[in-house]
């Protein structure tokens, strides 16, 4: 059965992104530098279209890994508008993606099989349609933050990754504000480090399933 | 040279102890959740006064490493106050402790060798008398956040611990708050998994010495 994950760098204080993000601004002030090690892989370098070339140990093999399991995407309205300004015309995803969001827009199909859907609709009904898509592979809330959350706390998340990396950030948009405890519980699945970041995996146990 | 260090159990949403901690509700609300896995170490049971028994696998080690260590202990006003209600007669220490504390008061000597100092006084002239006690051996900054927040951004801690647990508070006491990521980077140094906390070793490097 097709699981719900996310997938998420953090800095060591809790952030994932800086403060002052936007379209102009992807990332937040100093976001980049949570997400360092991911830039250096081959698998992010294809994704993005920034040539041949990149790592090719164990931290690609990590993220490979989770890239090839998604069958399709939901994400937040901001997380959209931040992408949309910033992707290459092939736009990184190569299946389903649907963006919670209030405004009404048509379909937007990009090259290389990444489709954007723009949905109001309560969460569930929109991870009914992922599942839909999805068929046999699996559904990532790509984030941000506050999508995440709106997920974990209505124990909608089967499983994530937290790459932690040794970044201390201050301030800037912290991955788990607003968490509900009494939705679930967690259990250590993984542990891989590398000297860059520490692939942290995680299975969620939801206690009103 | 004897090093500056803290080691530290932290939730995955970076809490170090639950809301209205104190003498009476040490921790917090719902805080022991995070440190279970220290309860169940030997080690700990030893120093707390919980009798024989206990785990002896690797948890148990890497917290008998860091207790061996320990030559002088700092620590804040509010971790002594949650301490001096619960800690056994014999306090854990079995070193000099000193408590950043406007209060005066004299030294309070505890059998089996811990001394607490109660000092007003700036956090470098403590970790001078701390330093000169300590010897050969390290100085922790025992906690809690505030304490260990003061030292890490005035640039005076030579590496850490996190013991990550996988539990969610939602509220409480977070340990990274107010962090001034200018004064310093973080290097991993390893990192040691087991069913129930993650223990992260980072290296500090500090960048005003």
């Amino acid at each position: 059965m097709s699981k719900v994950f996310f997938s998420v760098g953090m800095s060591l204080d809790g952030f994932i992104a800086g403060p002052n993000g936007g379209a102009k601004n992807p990332l937040g002030d100093g976001g980049t530098e949570i997400h360092k090690w991911i830039y250096k892989q081959k698998k992010f370098q294809e994704m993005l279209k920034f040539g041949e070339g990149g790592e090719t140990g164990k931290d690609n093999e990590i993220l490979s890994d989770i890239i090839n399991r998604i069958g399709a995407n939901i994400m937040g309205k901001k997380m959209f508008v931040e992408g949309e300004a910033n992707w290459p015309e092939e736009a990184p995803f190569h299946s389903p993606v649907y963006v919670l969001t209030h405004q009404k827009r048509e379909p937007w199909e990009r090259k290389g099989g990444t489709s954007f859907y723009f949905v109001n609709e309560d969460i569930h009904s929109v991870l009914k349609k992922a599942k839909k898509d999805a068929g046999s592979k699996d559904i990532r809330i790509s984030g941000g933050a506050s999508c995440i959350q709106q997920y974990l706390n209505a124990g909608l998340i089967d499983e994530f990754t937290i790459h932690l990396t040794p970044v201390m950030m201050g301030k800037g948009v912290r991955l788990f504000d607003n968490i509900e405890k009494e939705i679930f519980s967690l259990q250590i699945n993984e542990v891989v480090n590398s000297p860059m970041v520490t692939h942290l995996f995680y299975k969620v146990i939801n206690h009103k399933k």
